[in-house]
């Protein structure tokens, strides 16, 4: 079995601001640990799918930095979008490079910038689940147990009742891919027990990827006969031309939410996605009080907080629960409970023209 | 009548640390407007007092300070003391300096690093003060008409009944200083209506200080005479020599709260000793929801906060009451209601042998 990872690493969220910026994204952010979060990434792969077997997609900056990052990877692997577009695309185009060399490879789609604490348990779920879709044609994918009714990922309804056992590990049948819900819809989603966090990771066969293509998704479908007409002609131009023409759309919309024949594994390996600032409070080692501080700091009479300033001393007195990252050239002070509006600041500075600081 | 005012320049205090640091106390700041409270202090007298009749005590590398802040002031009025005192010996030497000259000087006795908001009404009573110190063998001081119970200052009790008119202004005896009370006492000199708070201005004429000290504190007025006798002599090694063995201890205790024969005059120009950030929420100017930003802030759902960072870009998000103070080397957060706890910082990196922060 050939097993490949595309590592989808093209994200431009700002959610970290103002450490992440639009040109440096959190996977590019060594905020998880010691290395940048696609490097992390990478080396968590690294037992099961060795570098020549793993391939990025990302904006051609990004590439860039990814070379520079990941020097083992080989060059042809780092696969650069002539444009930002949604997953979808970014699937189809890292896809097809792979189907055109072997249609009977196994894609196992990762982001770059989840985090993953349980790595043993994460390689053998892969190595499972790449097993059940080589021997079946399904896309596998993981459903992330989930532990609050969060409105901010998409659910998995499964059937508990069809699961079949490959490799040691059960594999339940999608019954649906849902949208993000609103809050009622996710407490519901939680008490019934059958919904599990979609956690955009995907494995499938490259000639099944190319197969649910055409049945669930013939407008896609197209695109992909026409980028792997252009790669088999070696004409970049022409896949970068059909590129520009792919719909923007994410892959769970365009392919996973129409796709018969899926098949869900329960992703309990400590996954996050560290969304915002205060997910990193788990991560982080933090003292008695829960205060998490990256830097040097001083604590008097503060529970609670997260304080990432590697460059100068930082002194809470008397908080509870505030998020405080210092740049450069911006600091950021915020209630770890407002920690989603982060991206109204940026919205505010795009108004006021100081662009210089998204 | 000669009329010289004394501008007590040498605290160190560190509660608006870290902008202010041990050899940077907040006189020497520019927190209550553009300039710092030192320049903004001489220049509130000037209609008064001019330069040449404006007196600063301070240590030496305070006074160079000085030098550099009010290139205007004569050199041989810039006091400094051999060795950090309390304000006791710090006003004999001051106060021996002007009788030198002319015994029947009036000194009025100001604080550097206080607000007067209201600068008309302050120079007419302090004139109506000077004048009560001429024509009578007493001194004069302010009283502040307490607006909470305060325990971090000092009271006066004064009788409501014997009161002077002097140069439009009412004169009040006072019957006792009194030391920061406790909590419980300072809700009952709040209710009794009849204890304002100790100011720290002092109106006398020089050779009325003398007597007084006399008077009411001979273990000091042997200091004094020793002092003058050394000035007559022009030996200043002699001054600094006696200056050293003045007990430290505070003008309130050395004499006020002996002695008689004083009056106090109603406070009511807008004062603020600026005792710790949180006071200059009501001094710098503020937004709709009470956010008073000294730099480039863009404040998303958050009321009542203050912040100091005039280098750099700060986001506030989802807070109340916060305080945020960013410096070169250190950055400050602290919670408005806790911010008498900034000196545990300091006494937490003293500690740790952080002394480069102090």
């Amino acid at each position: 079995m050939n097993l490949k990872a595309v590592i989808l690493a093209g994200g431009s969220g700002t959610r970290f601001w103002p450490l992440s910026r639009m040109n440096r994204p959190k996977q590019f952010l060594p905020i998880a640990g010691d290395k940048t979060m696609l490097e992390e990434t990478v080396e968590r792969l690294l037992p099961l799918i060795p570098h020549k077997n793993i391939v990025t997609i990302s904006n051609g900056e990004q590439a860039k930095l990814i070379r520079r990052l990941v020097p083992k990877l080989p060059a042809a692997n780092i696969l650069a979008e002539p444009q930002a577009k949604n997953t979808a695309a970014s699937l189809i185009l890292a896809t097809a490079h792979i189907y055109f060399r072997d249609s009977g490879t196994i894609v196992a789609v990762i982001c770059a910038d989840h985090l993953i604490r349980k790595r043993e348990i994460f390689l053998r779920k892969l190595g499972a689940a790449a097993e059940a879709a080589f021997r079946n044609d399904v896309i596998v994918t993981f459903g992330i147990p989930p532990v609050y009714p969060a409105t901010g990922y998409g659910y998995i309804c499964y059937s508990k009742k069809e699961a079949t056992r490959i490799g040691g590990q059960l594999f339940y049948s999608v019954l649906r891919f849902k949208e993000k819900p609103s809050f009622p819809r996710a407490k519901k989603y939680l008490a019934a027990g059958d919904h599990f966090w979609n956690s955009g990771m995907f494995i499938w066969r490259a000639d099944v990827f190319a197969a649910k293509l055409r049945k669930y998704a013939p407008v896609f479908y197209a695109y992909w006969e026409r980028i792997l007409k252009a790669l088999k002609e070696k004409n970049q131009a022409e896949v970068d031309s059909v590129f520009h023409e792919i719909p923007s759309l994410s892959i769970d919309y365009a392919l996973m939410e129409k796709a018969e024949g899926v098949l869900m594994n329960e992703g309990s390996f400590g996954w996050s996605d560290i969304g915002a600032w205060s997910s990193l409070a788990e991560v982080w080692p933090s003292d008695d009080a829960g205060n998490a501080i990256w830097g040097n700091g001083t604590v008097i009479d503060s529970r609670n907080c997260l304080v990432y300033n590697p460059r100068k001393l930082t002194a809470l007195v008397g908080l509870k629960d505030v998020i405080v990252v210092d740049t450069e050239d911006a600091l950021l002070v915020c209630h770890k409970g407002h920690d989603q509006k982060v991206k109204d600041v940026l919205e505010s500075l795009r108004k006021k023209g100081q662009k210089k600081f998204l």
